[in-house]
Protein backbone atom coordinates (compact mmCIF):
# COMPACT_ATOMS: atom_id res chain seq x y z
CA UNK A 1 0.00 0.00 0.00
CA UNK A 2 1.21 3.45 -0.94
CA UNK A 3 2.30 5.77 1.72
CA UNK A 4 -0.28 8.42 1.66
CA UNK A 5 1.24 10.24 4.05
CA UNK A 6 3.75 11.13 1.52
CA UNK A 7 3.51 14.30 -0.13
CA UNK A 8 0.48 15.29 2.49
CA UNK A 9 0.84 18.74 3.59
CA UNK A 10 -0.63 19.00 6.94
CA UNK A 11 -2.74 21.16 7.70
CA UNK A 12 -4.02 23.60 10.61
CA UNK A 13 -7.87 23.90 10.43
CA UNK A 14 -9.63 26.36 12.39
CA UNK A 15 -13.59 26.61 12.43
CA UNK A 16 -14.49 29.41 14.53
CA UNK A 17 -17.23 32.57 14.78
CA UNK A 18 -20.76 32.50 17.06
CA UNK A 19 -22.73 30.09 14.95
CA UNK A 20 -23.16 26.02 14.83
CA UNK A 21 -21.46 23.78 13.08
CA UNK A 22 -17.55 24.28 14.35
CA UNK A 23 -17.34 21.04 16.83
CA UNK A 24 -19.97 19.28 13.92
CA UNK A 25 -17.53 20.36 10.85
CA UNK A 26 -14.58 18.75 13.16
CA UNK A 27 -16.65 15.60 13.48
CA UNK A 28 -17.19 15.39 9.83
CA UNK A 29 -13.76 15.93 8.92
CA UNK A 30 -13.14 12.93 11.18
CA UNK A 31 -15.60 10.85 10.37
CA UNK A 32 -14.20 11.08 6.54
CA UNK A 33 -10.86 10.75 7.33
CA UNK A 34 -11.94 7.61 9.21
CA UNK A 35 -13.82 6.25 6.14
CA UNK A 36 -10.21 6.02 4.74
CA UNK A 37 -8.58 4.35 7.30
CA UNK A 38 -6.98 6.98 8.91
CA UNK A 39 -5.92 7.29 12.61
CA UNK A 40 -8.07 9.92 14.41
CA UNK A 41 -9.16 11.43 17.55
CA UNK A 42 -10.69 14.55 19.12
CA UNK A 43 -10.13 15.74 22.42
CA UNK A 44 -12.87 17.96 24.01
CA UNK A 45 -11.49 20.65 26.56
CA UNK A 46 -14.85 22.08 27.70
CA UNK A 47 -17.52 18.88 27.66
CA UNK A 48 -17.72 17.18 30.97
CA UNK A 49 -16.03 13.60 31.51
CA UNK A 50 -18.98 12.11 31.79
CA UNK A 51 -20.84 13.35 28.80
CA UNK A 52 -22.50 10.95 26.80
CA UNK A 53 -23.67 12.96 23.48
CA UNK A 54 -24.44 11.71 20.24
CA UNK A 55 -21.05 11.95 19.30
CA UNK A 56 -19.20 9.77 22.26
CA UNK A 57 -22.13 6.97 21.38
CA UNK A 58 -21.02 7.60 17.73
CA UNK A 59 -17.41 7.28 18.34
CA UNK A 60 -18.18 4.11 20.89
CA UNK A 61 -19.56 2.91 17.87
CA UNK A 62 -17.12 3.29 15.01
CA UNK A 63 -14.44 2.99 17.38
CA UNK A 64 -12.26 6.20 17.05
CA UNK A 65 -12.23 8.26 20.01
CA UNK A 66 -14.00 11.53 21.08
CA UNK A 67 -12.62 12.13 24.28
CA UNK A 68 -14.21 14.55 27.01
CA UNK A 69 -11.12 15.73 29.21
CA UNK A 70 -13.42 18.79 30.74
CA UNK A 71 -14.65 18.94 34.41
CA UNK A 72 -17.18 21.22 33.06
CA UNK A 73 -15.36 24.62 33.97
CA UNK A 74 -16.36 27.71 32.88
CA UNK A 75 -16.05 31.38 33.12
CA UNK A 76 -18.22 31.51 35.81
CA UNK A 77 -16.00 29.55 38.18
CA UNK A 78 -14.94 31.46 41.41
CA UNK A 79 -11.95 28.87 41.07
CA UNK A 80 -9.53 30.17 38.99
CA UNK A 81 -6.68 28.93 40.25
CA UNK A 82 -8.34 25.01 40.06
CA UNK A 83 -9.86 26.00 36.82
CA UNK A 84 -6.22 27.05 35.62
CA UNK A 85 -4.39 23.68 36.74
CA UNK A 86 -7.68 21.79 34.80
CA UNK A 87 -6.91 23.61 31.78
CA UNK A 88 -3.31 22.82 32.00
CA UNK A 89 -3.85 19.05 32.77
CA UNK A 90 -5.98 18.93 29.44
CA UNK A 91 -3.78 20.83 27.31
CA UNK A 92 -0.70 17.95 28.52
CA UNK A 93 -2.73 14.96 27.53
CA UNK A 94 -3.23 16.98 24.05
CA UNK A 95 0.10 17.91 23.57
CA UNK A 96 1.29 14.09 24.09
CA UNK A 97 -1.11 13.37 21.20
CA UNK A 98 0.01 15.88 18.83
CA UNK A 99 3.54 14.98 19.44
CA UNK A 100 3.25 11.81 19.61
CA UNK A 101 2.56 11.32 15.97
CA UNK A 102 -0.13 8.53 16.32
CA UNK A 103 -2.79 10.05 14.79
CA UNK A 104 -3.43 11.64 11.33
CA UNK A 105 -5.89 14.46 12.44
CA UNK A 106 -6.35 15.65 15.76
CA UNK A 107 -9.39 17.70 17.13
CA UNK A 108 -8.63 20.02 20.00
CA UNK A 109 -12.48 21.03 20.74
CA UNK A 110 -12.84 24.40 21.98
CA UNK A 111 -9.51 24.97 22.75
CA UNK A 112 -10.33 28.48 21.68
CA UNK A 113 -12.27 29.06 25.72
CA UNK A 114 -9.13 28.57 28.16
CA UNK A 115 -7.07 30.16 25.56
CA UNK A 116 -9.48 33.41 25.50
CA UNK A 117 -9.65 32.77 29.52
CA UNK A 118 -6.45 33.49 29.97
CA UNK A 119 -5.74 30.03 31.46
CA UNK A 120 -3.66 28.89 28.64
CA UNK A 121 -0.59 30.62 26.69
CA UNK A 122 -1.66 30.84 23.07
CA UNK A 123 2.11 31.20 22.54
CA UNK A 124 2.62 27.68 23.72
CA UNK A 125 -0.37 25.76 21.94
CA UNK A 126 1.06 27.43 18.69
CA UNK A 127 4.53 26.45 19.66
CA UNK A 128 3.68 23.00 20.25
CA UNK A 129 1.52 22.74 16.62
CA UNK A 130 5.11 23.85 15.31
CA UNK A 131 6.98 21.13 16.96
CA UNK A 132 4.84 18.47 15.58
CA UNK A 133 5.51 15.49 13.39
CA UNK A 134 5.13 16.39 9.97
CA UNK A 135 2.04 14.32 8.93
CA UNK A 136 -0.28 15.40 11.61
CA UNK A 137 -3.00 17.65 10.77
CA UNK A 138 -4.83 19.15 13.64
CA UNK A 139 -8.27 20.64 13.50
CA UNK A 140 -9.17 23.69 16.39
CA UNK A 141 -12.87 24.96 17.39
CA UNK A 142 -14.33 27.02 19.10
CA UNK A 143 -16.18 30.91 19.25
CA UNK A 144 -13.44 34.02 19.34
CA UNK A 145 -9.90 32.69 18.03
CA UNK A 146 -7.09 34.58 19.36
CA UNK A 147 -5.71 36.56 16.46
CA UNK A 148 -2.24 34.78 16.95
CA UNK A 149 -4.20 31.48 15.88
CA UNK A 150 -6.24 32.57 12.97
CA UNK A 151 -2.59 33.92 11.72
CA UNK A 152 -1.02 30.31 12.49
CA UNK A 153 -3.58 28.45 11.21
CA UNK A 154 -3.91 27.05 7.42
CA UNK A 155 -7.79 27.18 6.76
CA UNK A 156 -10.18 28.94 9.07
CA UNK A 157 -13.69 29.03 8.63
CA UNK A 158 -15.85 31.53 10.51
CA UNK A 159 -19.20 29.74 11.08
CA UNK A 160 -21.98 33.06 10.81
CA UNK A 161 -25.10 32.81 13.32
CA UNK A 162 -27.61 33.61 10.37
CA UNK A 163 -30.47 32.19 11.73
CA UNK A 164 -31.10 30.31 15.38
CA UNK A 165 -34.48 27.90 15.68
CA UNK A 166 -34.10 29.17 19.36
CA UNK A 167 -34.68 33.24 18.04
CA UNK A 168 -36.60 31.95 15.34
CA UNK A 169 -39.35 29.52 16.94
CA UNK A 170 -38.07 29.42 20.56
CA UNK A 171 -36.74 25.83 19.88
CA UNK A 172 -34.06 24.60 22.26
CA UNK A 173 -31.34 22.54 21.69
CA UNK A 174 -32.15 19.18 20.62
CA UNK A 175 -30.52 15.58 21.31
CA UNK A 176 -29.67 13.91 17.97
CA UNK A 177 -29.52 17.69 16.43
CA UNK A 178 -27.12 19.41 18.86
CA UNK A 179 -25.60 17.46 20.91
CA UNK B 1 -38.02 2.33 24.78
CA UNK B 2 -39.51 6.01 25.10
CA UNK B 3 -40.79 7.53 21.56
CA UNK B 4 -37.69 10.27 21.28
CA UNK B 5 -39.76 11.41 18.44
CA UNK B 6 -42.35 12.89 20.57
CA UNK B 7 -41.81 16.58 21.40
CA UNK B 8 -39.95 16.58 18.66
CA UNK B 9 -39.42 19.74 16.98
CA UNK B 10 -38.27 18.99 13.42
CA UNK B 11 -35.95 21.47 12.15
CA UNK B 12 -34.75 23.05 8.55
CA UNK B 13 -31.14 23.28 8.89
CA UNK B 14 -29.28 25.00 6.25
CA UNK B 15 -25.56 25.42 5.82
CA UNK B 16 -24.26 27.95 3.08
CA UNK B 17 -21.90 30.94 2.62
CA UNK B 18 -18.54 30.07 0.91
CA UNK B 19 -16.29 28.41 3.00
CA UNK B 20 -15.50 24.85 4.45
CA UNK B 21 -17.47 22.84 6.12
CA UNK B 22 -21.32 23.04 4.87
CA UNK B 23 -21.20 19.19 3.98
CA UNK B 24 -18.98 18.19 6.63
CA UNK B 25 -21.06 19.64 9.27
CA UNK B 26 -23.76 17.96 7.92
CA UNK B 27 -22.28 14.55 7.83
CA UNK B 28 -20.96 15.50 11.55
CA UNK B 29 -24.66 15.97 12.52
CA UNK B 30 -25.74 12.67 10.88
CA UNK B 31 -22.64 10.96 12.57
CA UNK B 32 -24.09 12.28 16.16
CA UNK B 33 -27.75 11.34 15.44
CA UNK B 34 -26.24 8.10 14.25
CA UNK B 35 -24.55 8.11 17.48
CA UNK B 36 -28.01 7.77 19.13
CA UNK B 37 -29.20 5.12 16.71
CA UNK B 38 -31.12 7.32 14.40
CA UNK B 39 -31.74 6.96 10.89
CA UNK B 40 -30.16 9.40 8.85
CA UNK B 41 -29.01 9.87 5.07
CA UNK B 42 -27.59 12.17 3.30
CA UNK B 43 -28.62 12.31 -0.75
CA UNK B 44 -25.63 14.15 -2.77
CA UNK B 45 -26.95 16.32 -5.76
CA UNK B 46 -23.50 17.18 -7.30
CA UNK B 47 -21.32 14.41 -6.93
CA UNK B 48 -20.63 11.81 -9.19
CA UNK B 49 -22.85 8.18 -8.99
CA UNK B 50 -19.21 6.86 -9.05
CA UNK B 51 -17.79 9.19 -6.41
CA UNK B 52 -16.06 7.32 -3.51
CA UNK B 53 -14.49 9.72 -1.19
CA UNK B 54 -13.96 9.82 2.26
CA UNK B 55 -17.60 10.22 2.72
CA UNK B 56 -18.68 7.26 0.96
CA UNK B 57 -16.27 4.83 2.73
CA UNK B 58 -16.76 6.12 6.12
CA UNK B 59 -20.43 5.82 4.85
CA UNK B 60 -19.73 1.72 3.88
CA UNK B 61 -18.27 1.20 7.39
CA UNK B 62 -20.82 2.59 9.56
CA UNK B 63 -24.27 1.59 7.75
CA UNK B 64 -25.88 4.40 7.08
CA UNK B 65 -26.64 5.59 3.55
CA UNK B 66 -24.42 8.69 1.84
CA UNK B 67 -25.55 8.73 -1.83
CA UNK B 68 -24.18 10.41 -4.70
CA UNK B 69 -27.25 10.82 -7.03
CA UNK B 70 -25.35 13.44 -9.59
CA UNK B 71 -23.83 12.73 -12.86
CA UNK B 72 -21.31 15.46 -12.09
CA UNK B 73 -23.41 18.18 -14.00
CA UNK B 74 -22.39 21.65 -14.23
CA UNK B 75 -22.74 24.91 -14.67
CA UNK B 76 -20.69 24.31 -17.99
CA UNK B 77 -22.64 22.13 -19.46
CA UNK B 78 -23.79 22.28 -23.32
CA UNK B 79 -27.35 20.44 -22.94
CA UNK B 80 -29.37 22.51 -20.61
CA UNK B 81 -32.36 20.31 -21.39
CA UNK B 82 -30.33 17.12 -20.21
CA UNK B 83 -29.27 18.66 -16.97
CA UNK B 84 -32.61 19.89 -15.72
CA UNK B 85 -33.58 16.28 -16.34
CA UNK B 86 -30.88 15.13 -14.35
CA UNK B 87 -31.92 17.46 -11.76
CA UNK B 88 -35.58 16.59 -11.94
CA UNK B 89 -34.74 12.92 -11.55
CA UNK B 90 -32.37 13.47 -8.39
CA UNK B 91 -34.90 15.56 -6.81
CA UNK B 92 -37.66 12.78 -7.30
CA UNK B 93 -35.57 10.51 -5.29
CA UNK B 94 -35.33 12.89 -2.55
CA UNK B 95 -38.83 14.04 -2.58
CA UNK B 96 -39.40 9.94 -1.83
CA UNK B 97 -36.71 9.88 1.06
CA UNK B 98 -38.45 13.02 2.82
CA UNK B 99 -42.24 12.03 2.14
CA UNK B 100 -41.88 8.50 3.68
CA UNK B 101 -41.00 9.48 7.13
CA UNK B 102 -38.18 6.15 6.94
CA UNK B 103 -35.64 8.55 7.77
CA UNK B 104 -35.21 11.00 11.36
CA UNK B 105 -32.68 13.13 9.23
CA UNK B 106 -32.35 13.79 5.56
CA UNK B 107 -29.78 15.48 4.15
CA UNK B 108 -29.60 17.26 -0.13
CA UNK B 109 -26.29 17.75 -0.12
CA UNK B 110 -25.20 20.79 -2.63
CA UNK B 111 -29.05 21.45 -3.58
CA UNK B 112 -28.70 25.23 -4.07
CA UNK B 113 -26.58 24.45 -7.22
CA UNK B 114 -29.82 22.90 -8.84
CA UNK B 115 -31.40 26.07 -7.44
CA UNK B 116 -29.80 28.49 -8.47
CA UNK B 117 -29.08 27.95 -12.12
CA UNK B 118 -33.24 27.80 -11.84
CA UNK B 119 -33.08 23.82 -13.14
CA UNK B 120 -35.60 22.91 -10.40
CA UNK B 121 -38.15 25.57 -8.76
CA UNK B 122 -37.51 26.49 -5.12
CA UNK B 123 -41.33 27.14 -4.55
CA UNK B 124 -41.67 23.36 -5.23
CA UNK B 125 -38.65 22.17 -3.00
CA UNK B 126 -40.24 24.34 -0.25
CA UNK B 127 -43.65 22.54 -0.55
CA UNK B 128 -42.43 19.23 -0.09
CA UNK B 129 -40.83 20.91 2.83
CA UNK B 130 -43.94 21.91 3.86
CA UNK B 131 -45.30 18.29 3.36
CA UNK B 132 -43.52 16.24 4.88
CA UNK B 133 -43.98 14.24 8.19
CA UNK B 134 -43.31 16.11 11.22
CA UNK B 135 -41.06 14.06 12.97
CA UNK B 136 -38.35 14.52 9.93
CA UNK B 137 -34.92 16.67 9.94
CA UNK B 138 -33.70 18.05 7.07
CA UNK B 139 -30.50 19.78 6.56
CA UNK B 140 -29.77 21.24 3.00
CA UNK B 141 -26.28 22.70 1.96
CA UNK B 142 -24.36 24.88 -0.50
CA UNK B 143 -23.10 27.93 -1.65
CA UNK B 144 -25.54 30.97 -2.27
CA UNK B 145 -28.60 29.61 -0.82
CA UNK B 146 -31.49 31.59 -2.48
CA UNK B 147 -33.77 33.84 -0.46
CA UNK B 148 -36.73 32.12 0.10
CA UNK B 149 -35.19 28.73 1.55
CA UNK B 150 -33.17 31.29 3.98
CA UNK B 151 -36.66 32.86 4.86
CA UNK B 152 -38.12 28.91 5.47
CA UNK B 153 -35.20 27.47 6.83
CA UNK B 154 -35.22 26.95 10.99
CA UNK B 155 -31.05 27.24 11.19
CA UNK B 156 -29.13 29.19 8.90
CA UNK B 157 -25.26 29.04 9.42
CA UNK B 158 -22.97 30.62 7.10
CA UNK B 159 -19.56 29.00 6.37
CA UNK B 160 -17.64 31.75 5.67
CA UNK B 161 -14.25 31.52 4.31
CA UNK B 162 -11.98 33.22 6.27
CA UNK B 163 -8.30 32.17 4.92
CA UNK B 164 -7.61 29.01 2.48
CA UNK B 165 -4.97 27.17 2.22
CA UNK B 166 -4.83 27.57 -1.71
CA UNK B 167 -4.36 31.06 -1.25
CA UNK B 168 -2.44 31.14 1.88
CA UNK B 169 0.16 28.23 0.94
CA UNK B 170 -0.94 27.30 -2.44
CA UNK B 171 -2.12 23.26 -0.97
CA UNK B 172 -4.85 22.11 -3.05
CA UNK B 173 -7.56 20.20 -2.00
CA UNK B 174 -6.15 16.82 -0.24
CA UNK B 175 -7.89 13.27 0.13
CA UNK B 176 -8.90 12.25 3.62
CA UNK B 177 -9.29 15.91 4.56
CA UNK B 178 -11.20 17.87 2.02
CA UNK B 179 -13.10 14.66 0.27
Amino acid sequence: MPDERAGRTALVILNTGDGKGKTTAALGTLFRAWGRGWNVIMLQFIKSETANFGEHRAARRTGFPVVPLGAGFTWLSKDLEHDKALARRCWEQCREHLLSGDFDIVALDEITYPLTYGWLPVDEVIETLRQRPAHVHVILTGRAAPEPLVAFADLVTEMRDVKHPFRSRGVKAQAGIEF
